[in-house]
């Protein structure tokens, strides 16, 4: 596009001059106000943070910021975009962090993409914010990222692409059970990719019980036959598919009752026609899913996708604010496996008796969302023992 | 102090929650907003960006947003407080960067104090911020860690409490010898501390053409014959102290025009006395100046501190917002000393024809401080030929 087209195009206008500021909470008009923020003054509160760093929770505002971290590798569809491209996504991230959740966020774009010297970088900042969301890092390098850093750090620290995804699936897969009246234990599932989603969402449905799944990768199925597999991949091939396929993905669909499509591609119809009659079909590629929607309502009860233009919006939206909010709220180490699950939880009961084919997960503008997953994530911090000492 | 003395201290109330927060600027109401804010409609800027990484500075927030970098050695006057504990100011610097210049900035508070790792840290957060203000790094780590910033980054880099100083003093110099009716280079000083402070003010009066200039440490003045000096105080000495003074501080003020106090310590009131009889006396500790002022008005013309309850306030408040919002608002690649002096200068006159010995500087809250500043800097920025070529 020209400079002309860029300057009409909406979405440009949106963006001139970014999305997010700084602003002050305490005004200083004169000298005396001066003087308390500042010079003088401040040197009050440095001294009692240095005596008893659990000040800085109280008296800056590191216990409500959290960092957006991102190398710019794997940013929307669009891949390795680097940093400086990455940054409008970031951006985005802070902006839905303090709408929609209260939380303060600043975008850090990594000027590196070595797994060590992320780590490094990100704990070299970490006196500054209260929690790290790390974002858009391609996998495998983003679950050797995220576990040094949680190891690490002592603030919670959340690949939203992993982890913000697989709480929203969970949350929807939930409520489509009970319109079916299964248990998540009686379910065969299918996961169409080995990404940071598609692992992310493995991990949460074996945690959440789920009854079966095989996950696929470009490859096809992952089993424990295939010589290809080194790292989480290994792992997941030793975790997952206790029904020993092999195989294509499209395959493996014949008679399950849940596919889920973290990947892109397209799934053949014929595919989707062979699941089990009260089949689920949640296909999350952005901005092309890999079942076409239309066509997946012709064959399954439940259709989810990430578009806004249909029912069903798995949106990471509806997570990332409300965990932060809740587990900054509280002082917490970390987000652990029970505070996700808890998440989940709080999430699909938002939509509680409303809930209905097109309605297995809230709207991304319900604003009882935020706060439930708040309070449920404190409280599971709470119970978890995962809190700060001085809070 | 006990919880109960922080609440109701009038600093501590004002610093609950920290002094900043993040905003949005672009609001997202409805799916509609949504989708223009972040996905999809965000996948198209950052594709624009990938295409030309100059289009970063008009749709994101970084072309007016600065990092403000500390490590927490040299806080104040308190020294080596640790990162935590000096984010209470580097958050009193966000703020006054908005509120005085309209710069957004972050606090960035790193948990390392090695020259090398803090660069490398800085380096690979660069693609997110459009400049880095240095903060309480102390010297002579900070004179390392601006350089290599500077050779290593294409934004501009800029050590506060050396390069703000050093300009608000020159400011107030150019005026008090107005009053004088001498030229600069005609003055002979005394510069007391060759820290951060004490190196900047010299560089900038020898750039600035001042007559002679003695700087002292705390073995005394700086001379070509002493054998203990490196790095720095080396360069100092061979660029300074033509009249070969040798001895204590307060003996090279003997006859001397101008006494500039940046290092702390008391200076003796026969030092004062012995000062030529238009003497200038900036004593810029805080909060306790190397010279008491009324003292000090017994004996000098213009008596200038860093205090915000006498005269004369020398405060880097009045230089640095200005100095990033001009640099920021022409894509300027640094600061350069020419952009330092035009900042000096146009600080100078706003005072203008309302000089007296007990206005050399404009008042903090002189709301033509700022505009003027970033105008002059702005232009000797183009002038200078220092600009990014997509600006």
């Amino acid at each position: 596009m020209t400079a002309s087209d860029l300057s009409v195009d909406p979405v440009f206008a949106l963006h001139r001059g970014g999305k997010i500021e700084i602003r002050s909470t305490a005004k200083v008009r004169d000298a005396e106000g001066l003087s308390l923020a500042y010079t003088p003054g401040v040197a009050k509160v440095c001294e009692a943070i240095a005596a008893d760093p659990g000040l800085a929770d109280t008296y800056t505002w590191r216990s409500h910021v959290v960092a957006v971290v991102s190398d710019g590798t794997a940013v929307l569809g669009l891949g390795d975009i680097g940093p400086l491209a990455a940054l409008p996504v970031m951006e985005g991230k802070a902006l839905l962090f303090k709408d929609f959740g209260g939380v303060d966020a600043v975008p850090i774009v990594l000027d590196t993409t070595d797994v060590d010297e992320i780590v490094e970088t990100v704990v070299r900042l970490a006196p500054s914010f209260g929690g790290i969301n790390l974002e858009d890092i391609s996998a495998p390098r983003c679950f050797e990222i995220e576990k040094t850093l949680q190891e690490r750090l002592d603030i919670p620290v959340f690949h939203d692409d992993q982890h913000g995804t697989a709480i929203v699936v969970l949350a929807a897969l939930e409520n489509a059970t009970r319109l079916i009246e299964r248990p998540l234990s009686d379910l065969r599932v299918v996961v169409s990719g080995a990404g940071a989603a598609g692992v992310a969402v493995t991990k949460i449905l074996l945690e959440a019980g789920i009854g079966d799944i095989a996950v696929g990768d470009r490859k096809g199925i992952i089993h424990s036959g295939r010589d290809d597999l080194v790292g989480m991949k290994e792992r997941i091939a030793g975790a997952t598919n206790s029904s020993a396929l092999t195989g294509s993905i499209e395959g493996a669909m014949r008679g399950a009752d849940v596919f889920i499509g973290v990947s892109g591609g397209t799934i053949a119809e014929e595919a989707v026609a062979s699941m089990s009659p009260d089949a689920m079909v949640f296909a999350l590629a952005n901005p092309d899913p890999e079942v076409d929607p239309a066509m997946a309502a012709k064959y399954a009860k439940v259709v989810a996708t990430g578009r806004s233009d249909y029912p069903n919006q798995i949106n990471n939206v509806l997570a990332f604010p409300g965990i932060f909010k809740g587990a900054l709220e509280v002082g917490a180490t970390q987000i652990t496996k029970g505070m996700k699950l808890a998440a989940a939880k709080a999430l699909a009961d938002v939509v509680g008796d409303d809930v209905a084919t097109d309605h297995v997960i809230p709207s991304v503008f319900d604003q009882r969302v935020s706060p439930s997953v708040a309070e449920a994530v404190a409280k599971a911090a709470r119970e978890g023992g995962v809190l700060r000492p001085h809070r």
